[in-house]
């Protein structure tokens, strides 16, 4: 028979709980602080999420509970499938065995709608009718379309307008599961509108973005419409815990004991976790274990950028966050992998590389394109741009393990396929698309404006 | 804990041999024709074919072994989930449980890899270097792309000029893959040109583009270059029964011991035979089973179209298939479902067919787009266009059992995901699709042309 490359774990095996970092940690993260510079409350969340998810974010129990009409509609797709990379090891020659966790087998293509449904459930349970949200690349916004879909809420996407331009199928996805989709910056928004009129020739960000759709929330004085987040937050990372929690299984089932490396790429920061957080308890507790968010050179948060509070959004509508940020003013490049384009990451995340608990790194575009195409060419599945990240990153791991002829163990994230992404790959085919690394003066430029905020407290 | 929903099978128990229809029909099809009006010899094929598939396609063995080497390459998504499709049941407010096979979770999307890859792996071991093809709809050809990456094999498809054009993702995905795309008609063949010089706004058809590919292989004489066909022929519809061998299995895991209603979209036919074969044995062994090719009303072979001898090609490369055809010269109107516009159908479901062993439907595209938009925002996963027609027949049947009152066991294939064929969902939902079925004198003028073949034997 076949030698196995492919991992499958029974409907009746999906984990049942989610597993909550922010237990294990030996230092908490820094809160969120309110306009006023003092911690922000429950309550002044309120007009932006339902007190469900806000009480999940603030929490510290290890394991949570996730809810049966949740577990219902993730069973459609999941436990995803772990696969072991043989056809890649092989034509790298290593003696790594590679494995990646396929959450491109969801209706929406990527790992989102994990937080998707949960947070439209959430919500739904909460009286609201209607969500809004943002999205770059456009994996989260039809992520959120389908999970709206299923449960009959209305659901409203600001689409930064490069990739609301450069891919309209995103659009028409979206539609096809009865969502509306509008371009970013709008005219519907006070948020948007400012930033048109400055420069109406902008190709967006996911900053601009998450502005117009929180002021489409809070402005609803119903209170029948809130705001949902593909990414950065405490409990979207929770969400996603059940793919390293099922990785963790179907390891088992292969006899694999000790993991080497976990990777995973970098917006947000949401498949990071989702795959990385289950190891870093074992981390915690001692294991040593290799944890790397990879992130694109040309939006280097966690490698070079400082440590600050910041808004999450580019019109300040949101609490400061202490994390990695290259300023809400930052209007990334646009290379293909929009889902990357984020001037932050994610509070917890940052907190989590502060601790050493990972160790980022940043890779330039043209070097994870010719890992995708390797990839797809050996694999057999095409990535999507973001998912190039890991891989390129899984690849440099096991060349090194090659060198130094070591077994190891390597497990990253597949965060998502590329069917819907293929003017990237056209475009690298013929070389028209080329690397581009942030300046010191760009970067000087783009954090002045944060010193205003507070500093963190410094580990 | 949640109800089942997706019945996964152990790589394990992934079948080990194919199952072929031939070996159980009272009555053995009418043999292919040569242009000498005598039954084709293997030597005639072997100028198109390897040898190792042209003894496949004329075995009369039960069950025929997949060698270890596609074995390996099938699990790289096999074998793909069964799932209950509980939300459309619920929404329908049907008795009727209704499964289908899921294939879209391949890497090209499509059931189309299973026969691709297994076709590459032949045409490899008989030495071939080249394989050409055609495509409609761009399912096949991204599939024969992928195949011949996994096996180092050199790749050439023509693509239907209207797919071409209206599906520019498609051809990038195959160039991913590392294959050669072109619009159909070419001026790279003789009988491309032919046809351009006639009309040079022809949208194209999938006989045209078979004739470029053959006469591309044929043309070759260093015999490394082959012809590989996607549906229609025995040794295709052959590896497709991986596809019903595992339902079957993943049926007894749920306990289901009878199945009332096997359903299938048809083009050439491969998906449908895929599924259904392995459940025409149980019928022929006396099963009562309501097995359904569904085609589109503006391309009825089955329901309409004459059982006759026609050329497999435009141009008359192939030789004489005994078959339901709407003529070589019949140019199907730009529906969206690119891969069900063939004037021809299989040989071996035509007989099966006229020896009552399945009862076709034809159904008109507004109703399947309707009945893709329910699927989409029920089930979640959005379908392609050509199985939104086996979703319509489903659905019409679950209805049905609805109204009789009883508890029917419904199965269906999910034949591709429609992710490259939003713009058709986009033309959808704007209102600029219309109904169109073929009049009774296009059917009188395309049928003209083959009353010059000979008739073969009625039942």
């Amino acid at each position: 028979m076949a030698k196995r490359v492919k991992i499958y774990l029974d409907e009746k095996e999906m984990p049942k709980q989610w597993y909550n970092l922010a237990a294990d940690l030996p230092k908490p993260p820094p809160p969120p602080l309110g306009p006023d510079g003092k911690p922000v409350t429950p309550e002044m969340l309120g007009a932006i999420f339902p007190m469900n998810l806000i009480e999940q974010d603030v929490s510290t129990q290890r394991w949570i509970d996730i809810p049966e009409g949740i577990l219902e509609m993730l069973v459609r797709w999941r436990p995803s499938p772990l696969h072991r990379a043989r056809a890649l090891e092989k034509t790298l020659g290593t003696p790594a065995r590679i494995y990646f966790k396929n959450e491109s087998v969801s209706p929406a293509g990527s790992h989102k709608p994990n937080t998707a449904v949960a947070q439209a459930w959430y919500n739904k349970q909460a009286g609201v009718k209607k969500l809004t949200t943002e999205t770059g690349a456009g994996q989260w916004g039809s992520a959120l379309a389908f999970a709206c879909s299923l449960l009959g809420l209305e659901a409203k996407v600001f689409m930064v307008r490069i990739s609301f331009d450069q891919k309209p199928f995103r659009k028409m996805m979206m539609q096809t599961w009865g969502a509306n989709c509008v371009a970013s910056p709008s005219n519907e928004t006070a948020a948007g509108r400012a930033v048109l009129e400055k420069d109406p020739d902008t190709p967006g960000s996911l900053g601009i973005a998450i502005s117009e759709a929180v002021e489409e929330a809070v402005t609803d004085k119903s209170g029948q419409t809130k705001y949902s987040l593909g990414s950065v937050l405490n409990h979207v990372l929770l969400h996603q815990t059940i793919i390293g929690l099922e990785t963790k299984k179907q390891l088992k089932i292969v006899n694999e004991k000790k993991v080497d490396t976990v990777i995973g790429c970098v917006g947000g920061g949401s498949n990071f976790a989702g795959l990385a957080f289950p190891f870093m308890l074992d981390k915690i507790n001692g294991a040593e274990i290799n944890i790397i968010p990879v992130e694109p050179a040309s939006c280097p948060t966690l490698t070079r950028a400082p440590y600050h509070y910041d808004y999450g959004d580019n019109a300040g509508l949101t609490p400061l966050l202490a994390m990695h940020t290259l300023g809400h003013g930052f209007i990334p490049p646009p290379i293909h992998a929009g889902g990357l384009r984020y001037h932050g990451v994610s509070p917890l995340i940052s907190h989590a590389v502060n601790l050493g608990l990972a160790k980022p790194m940043s890779l330039h575009q043209l070097e994870c394109y010719e890992a995708a195409m390797l990839f797809a060419r050996t694999e057999g599945i095409i990535p999507a741009p973001e998912t190039s990240h890991a891989i390129a990153a899984a690849i440099r791991e096991a060349k090194k393990a090659k060198e130094e002829g070591k077994e190891k163990v390597i497990v990253f994230n597949f965060s998502g396929h590329g069917l819907m992404d293929l003017v990237g790959y056209d475009n690298y085919i013929h070389g028209r698309l080329h690397d581009y690394a942030l300046s010191e003066e760009e970067l000087n430029k783009f954090t002045e404006d944060i010193k205003q905020f507070p500093t963190p407290p410094q580990l």
